[in-house]
């Protein structure tokens, strides 16, 4: 057995069993841990890192962007819930409730927020009174709590962490301008910051946000095929407005209700990058978003110098702004190798006495398992500053290039199971009717994830009448 | 009637009328708003952006302290919470109670955290191992719900955001010395960051966290005279660890309890601060936090190049790493001027015409009211910047001295109420039985803020038995 084969062997093989691959990853890299209430997850610190760099960068773009960040309550009284019929019907199955408190049982039955458009309705609904207010372009970074059956870590937990953004504008156009730009930003930052490419797009009526005019979602291709949803996007037009008197006095003196759009991503997007980046090994960490981008290896660390020039390029490349890390344990070099290579770490540096007395470093690239001696120590922070640009684009036109491959159009709901059956998402006419949208989910378990922009389908591929749009099906997480 | 007396009659007055200065202040500077549910509060753009530079400031501080960030569950089993006979007793009456999710009744009740020294305990019982895990010590920054029958904005109220910090230690020794040393950090923290003194020290029996073995805290004069807790750190000793199985194998191969400690601060300091420095204009911010630290207001805006010397100014001053802002609206100079003074902004820089012409430009500083013309725009970033620091200097210095003068030794508990009367607090002997301790508070409405270290009274200031410790006692919110 190879020196590595040993690790590997500690989960389960990503081709054969993709599921238990992941639960194993998750678990032995220290992502995440269950907690003791069913549903639940602990992030442990390795995860938690990653959403740091998450928020911290996607927290830059809103800023950028105009947006603030604020903070609502987490207990939304249970009549709010009721004042936007739609929405109450999609979320009051899935609901915790808080029903007593303070050693008394409540006049009303609060509801832990799932999402807090209505909340924030109204406070809106308050806090608006003018054209003068407008836009107002909030945004929370907090825990949010659906109550699901089937959980699995990162990708459907009971309670999760998320960003959820909340704009009123005067108009229905501005609203829905926001609406894609918001989508776009979210398309630029899994691009740059996840190296994910994703696809973008309206969403079917059956699918979209309850209470939403129009919804629109990223979508990612995992490892296996399969789709994740990977952030969304909605237009509400005045329905929220109306349920929470979101007023305003408009130049010309009359009242008028506001238009709200909202958009959210959440923890969700570790569990895409670990799903389509990961490999046999464990994790492939972006960049961007890794904990640690580059771990430094002693070889032959008791020699004299070798941990004193680990430790001093550690301290010139965090000087750099890379996120460095000597391994001083007291674990052997491949037991070494091992572990950060299933922890997904970018780059690892080996050093040892020959490296330092040549000047050159040996530096192992995870993505591509390449290792190369030939790096010159005096240069480290140019080149590794260069080789974790080339892993990110690396990694972003791998798997570009993977789903690309994998979108098969199809004419009919056989060719669409083979085409998913397969591992493939399914591009395909689509009439616009409800019914051949459930007849692909029950044929082939697969759902519409989004509407094609590039629309060139000409008949729907479940009744053969014209075809309204080109919609790409996949099975989805 | 002045020009900014218009303003400055929109708050109530702060030495006659304090609770509805607080209250004036925090809702019309725009910090904070009233939730729907009762006890509840909405932290605004404004003031959470002061929670975001507190943040920033501690989390770099855990961060080199060697503390990592994580996340636990917001829900926590019923049965986690009567694990530990003490901490049951204390926090059962305050905790608010999921009884139904998914629709359905759940089997056992689900409490929204208080704190999370139960569910924590169980995850580390579950992490540790060796000696070789040890010590383990993360935080969370996360919202924390205690059902409060009197709550106003930051200072008590149902849910409000915070970060806890949780170690666990192989001995004793090393965990109390962490809960000293968050202590001190916590401190530091004030005196630099929120330009606030404070009083740390042990608490009573009578005081302590429910399930600790001690409880240190640190305490801040507010305006009015009372004390303000705004961070506790608490040393466990084993009893969470028992309650949760936290236990090891050391290095002698026998199996042992670990020594856990906690730690936490929350919103609270945003109260605190206001409290502390704030004036009968509103507030008057700590340059550190100040989501705003420099406010440029354009003097005859429309005349040529004004506007443009603004923008320059407040680009070059972003370029240092100052908070700058230009207010580019249709308000009047006047207008702009108080509602900045209201908000706190430590300087405004006005420039017109004149200033351009001269190279000069007008700076105000809100925490003295001193204007001076004769600031060089050549020079603007090195003068803001270290305005900047005389400011907080200043600020630390004049609430130190306050508090200095306001601690009067007491030798009776008629002395006692009257120096707390009068907005001090009072420094007396103490026996160290809780039935004095009682007797003041009934008779005084004081209670004990911290022992004081330096140990200096000789006799109790009720029963004029032995003092055991010098403690300082006062009126707290």
């Amino acid at each position: 057995m190879a020196k590595n084969e040993q690790f590997v062997s500690q989960i389960a093989d990503i081709e054969t069993d993709f599921p238990q691959w992941y639960t194993d990853v998750v678990l032995k890299t220290k992502l995440v841990d269950y907690g003791p209430v069913k549903g639940t997850m602990v992030i442990r610190p390795y995860g938690y890192a990653i959403w740091e760099n998450i928020q911290r960068e996607l927290d830059a773009r809103f800023r950028e962007a105009g947006v603030e960040n604020a903070y609502f309550p987490l207990l939304i009284p249970l009549s709010f819930m009721t004042k936007e019929a739609e929405h109450v019907e999609g979320f009051a199955p899935e609901v915790a409730v808080v029903t007593h408190a303070g050693g008394e049982k409540l006049q009303e039955p609060l509801v832990v927020r799932p999402t807090s458009e209505t909340i924030i309705g109204h406070m809106f609904g308050k806090w608006v009174e003018s054209w003068r207010d407008l836009p107002l372009r909030q945004n929370q970074w907090c825990n949010v709590m659906r109550w699901e059956k089937t959980t699995r870590p990162f990708l459907r937990t009971s309670e999760f962490l998320w960003q959820e953004g909340h704009s009123v504008y005067a108009t229905g156009e501005e609203a829905e301008r926001e609406t894609f730009a918001m989508l776009r930003l979210y398309g630029e930052f899994a691009k740059t910051v996840l190296c994910m490419p994703v696809l973008t797009g309206r969403k079917t009526e059956k699918e979209k946000f309850a209470g939403a005019v129009a919804t629109y979602g990223m979508e990612a291709m995992m490892h296996d095929g399969k789709s994740l949803q990977s952030g969304t996007t909605h237009y509400m037009g005045q329905n929220f407005a109306k349920a929470f008197d979101v007023r305003f006095t408009d130049k010309d003196g009359t009242l008028k209700y506001g238009y709200t759009m909202s958009y959210g991503v959440s923890t969700r997007l570790i569990g895409a990058l670990i799903m389509t980046h990961g490999d046999r090994r464990g994790l492939v960490l972006p960049p961007p978003v890794a904990p640690v981008q580059v771990v430094i290896v002693p070889i032959a660390a008791k020699k004299e110098g070798v941990l004193e020039a680990c430790r001093s390029l550690e301290a010139r490349l965090k000087r750099a702004g890379v996120r460095a890390k000597v391994d001083d344990s007291d674990n052997s070099p491949g037991w070494k190798f091992n572990e950060w290579e299933m922890k997904g770490v970018p780059l690892r540096v080996e050093l040892g006495p020959r490296d330092i007395e040549n000047g050159k470093m040996t530096v192992f690239r995870r993505d591509t398992l390449e290792k190369d001696d030939g790096y010159a120590l005096s240069d480290a922070e140019t080149q590794i500053g260069e080789l974790l640009r080339t892993i990110c684009k690396d990694l972003y036109d791998r798997a570009e290039r993977r789903m690309r491959e994998r979108i098969l159009t199809v004419h009919s709901p056989e060719e669409l199971l083979d085409a998913v059956n397969r591992g493939n998402f399914a591009r395909a006419g689509w009439c616009g009717e409800r019914a051949c949208e459930d007849r692909v989910k029950e044929f082939a378990q697969a759902t519409a994830r989004v509407l094609d922009e590039n629309h060139t389908e000409t008949v729907c591929l479940c009744c053969g009448k014209p075809a309204k749009h080109t919609v790409f099906f996949a099975r989805a997480y």
